[in-house]
């Protein structure tokens, strides 16, 4: 297909049909008379407004959000606020039958799901920039900076480009994805006029990339001076201090270069996510003759998905830190939660043993502790040859005790020595470690990350 | 026991008995009659003299040499000089039923056995220093430097040394050991006085070493100056060019220093290679759950020791350098011939198996060449998993072939892609190369070698 015509069909994918916009505009007119009225029984609470991608008209087909904000006073005490918005939140959407959950990213919020839309209610302090109090209060002005400047034309390309990143795994701020948000969307928009515009700019990228539409900056060593080492600064437009895309993993920045590159050459439905899917080998053929250990637990307590995936992937860090202390070469690891229960943490490595020698290396021949090396050597039941001279250095080579993977890392986790997550300590400890990655696709959500980490491959090449 | 005690004992092993005295001076008047006939009928030969330990009375007992050097005119020319040697010393071995063969150091030479006496004939041109015109013109100044300075009780000194260096394997200069030459061993117990004072010296040597016994420099720094990067610098009393240790390889420097240390830590025989021998573990009980990989083969064509263990040493770095391009880890290797026709390279390894597969790195996203890895390795069929990205670069999980380590040397080998001493191409590619190196063992002195190469460590630990 050529590329006009991908963008067309791309665009009936990704734009809302009429009734979904009606529906959402209802939804929302509900939520905001029923928050409104909840805000008028709060101290303190001064005004409700509609954030986010319903208000600026971005979302995406079928995912249709609302972020219904309710402004506090400056003077209310953040905890006071933490509480009111988390008992405000509930109490509207269980009236909306809207099954609301605690949420938590750099603040409690509330999420929810009325009819087809999902609903999150959240807290802000009235304050004027730069006078920021929390997280959350410069969205609004996020929301009036986008609605001035974006026309109906741009708010179908913005709906291209996150149908586009979400084809490429790489939309989202959440932790889980660590890619680029809605808003961050929004200004890439604006400062390249169109979707195409952007791709093309982005196939041709080479980090650092700098990005400062309201020329905050004199110039761009000196915003890039002021964000040093990120490899994305788009510098917020209703705050100089803030890097939109701090929040961007190097990874997902270089996966939408490549994305972008891959699909001018040739365009397809397939970086949407659409179209049909490439047949994908079996868990058993992918995992064929390959060494894959997987540590595989549930959670005990139930915890926002952005607290879930931070313990997962700092737990899954520590996991291949220990491996690679033991003497395990890590290729790759991923990690994995259905958001429920089940968490997965998974490698891939050279082998699944050790070797059973080891080259133990000792001071110099001339060295003063030369002699006390080869007492306590000579002596040793884990000798396996030496101590000889190389160089002018003292070697010895030292048996192996416990060589398997799963076993030593099983040690290393029970005894403690293993940067583990506090909130995930002892389901660890619990988890069953095993090499046999087939046998623990339980569910087909687990199979299929399974299959996904094996081939280890975008989608759309 | 207590040093004295030890130094005593080890002495009455080392000095010759007078019967062995003897029966040497008589071979040797034999030897410089014969050789003095022969050479009066050659053109050019001026002089015959007998050089080495037994002209100094150095000698350890049992291992008595004669060195019959012919002196030459200098305008002999260098080939024809050589004829006549090996032509020469044939002649007067085979008449005194010597067994000859020629030898070669840096020069021909003859070598052969006259009842107990292993005898050299060797030419030299009568040159006066430093006019130097071949290796060997430096000899009867050597002996003549040590005869005027080393007293009776001196030689005994020496002969201690030689036996102590002889028991801890770092004696002789020649090509198998890399060690210390007698000459060596002489201006040491000259520069220390005894061969306890050397001793306790050299457990203090912090390398680089620096002896220059008639002061040719005017500090040590200036001679080390002049032999940059060489440990052990004992600078040649009759020419101020030549460091007399330039042969002594780190390890035996070492291995010296270190003999030195545990030595006088607790005296003993065993440094004499004396007394009882420490018992073994079998063959078998050495090699178990290690990784050994032997090349065993046979030298087509007879050749001298030097010559062999020179293109033995060449070969074994070629196949290790090999097998490390291939992937494997060496934690060391060996080489062993019985200098008739066995030869044999031996490596213990991490592991005998290559991972099943193999991190490939690519180029950055944003490279240019990035497309055109991702469309390369797509379409493989070596590939596992992936592209995928980490950090900013690319990465694909290869699928080896072949992961067996003899079958990927022999491969290597047969393809010349090793590099091997020109002289022992084609035996290696004929050799067998095994992991199985008990079935090796065909004969008692190889047996011996692959325990010593098993256990690698000194027998006077």
């Amino acid at each position: 297909m050529r590329l006009k015509e991908v963008l067309e069909e791309a665009l009936r994918l990704a734009k809302p049909p009429p009734r979904e916009e009606e529906e959402l505009k209802e939804t929302v007119n509900l939520l905001l008379r029923e928050t409104r009225a909840e805000a008028e029984k709060t101290e303190g609470a001064v005004n409700v407004s509609l954030e986010g991608s319903a208000a600026k008209g971005t979302w995406v087909k079928g995912r249709a959000e609302a972020d219904i904000f309710i402004h506090f006073e400056p003077t209310v005490p953040k905890e006071r606020m933490e509480r009111e918005i988390v008992e405000l939140g509930f109490r509207v959407l269980e009236r909306l039958k809207g099954r609301p959950r605690l949420m938590y990213a750099d603040h409690p919020y509330v999420e929810g799901r009325v009819g087809e839309v999902t609903v999150n209610i959240v807290a802000c302090y009235r304050v004027e920039p730069p006078g920021w109090l929390s997280a959350t209060d410069r969205t609004p002005y996020h929301t009036r900076y986008v609605l001035e400047r974006l026309g109906a034309e741009q708010r179908d390309q913005v709906r291209l480009l996150k149908a586009f990143m979400l084809g490429c795994g790489v939309y989202g701020a959440e932790i889980k994805v660590r890619g680029f948000s809605g808003y961050l969307a929004e200004l890439l928009i604006l400062h390249y006029g169109s979707f195409p515009g952007l791709v093309e700019a982005a196939s041709k990228w080479k980090p650092p990339i700098i990005l400062d539409l309201e020329g905050h900056y004199r110039s761009a060593r000196e915003a890039a001076e002021a964000f040093p080492g990120q490899p994305l600064v788009v510098i917020d437009p209703v705050d100089r201090a803030r890097n939109v895309a701090a929040a961007v993993a190097e990874e997902r920045l270089a996966e939408f270069i490549l994305a972008s590159k891959l699909f001018l050459r040739s365009p397809s439905l397939r970086f949407f996510g659409a179209g049909p899917k490439p047949r994908r080998p079996s868990l058993t053929q992918l995992a064929r003759g390959r060494n894959i250990l997987a540590v595989s637990f549930r959670t005990g307590v139930k915890k926002p998905p952005d607290v879930l995936w931070g313990e997962l992937r700092r737990s899954g860090e520590g996991v291949k830190r220990a491996l690679e202390r033991l003497g395990f070469q890590v290729y790759r690891s991923g990690a994995w939660t259905d958001e429920e229960k089940e968490c997965l943490l998974v490698y891939e490595l050279a082998y699944l043993r050790l070797p059973p020698t080891r080259l133990h290396r000792g001071p110099p021949a001339h060295h003063p502790n030369a002699l006390q090396f080869i007492e306590k050597w000579v002596r040793s039941r884990e000798r396996a040859a030496g101590p000889w001279v190389e160089g002018m250095r003292l070697y010895v080579l030292r048996r192996e005790g416990m060589t398997d993977a799963v076993k030593l890392l099983k040690r290393e986790v029970l005894e403690g020595r293993v940067a583990l997550a506090r909130g995930l300590i002892d389901e660890i400890k619990q988890a069953k470690i095993t090499t046999q990655v087939t046998r623990l696709a339980r569910n087909r959500r687990l199979q299929r990350y399974l299959r996904e980490f094996l081939s280890a491959r975008p989608t759309y090449l």
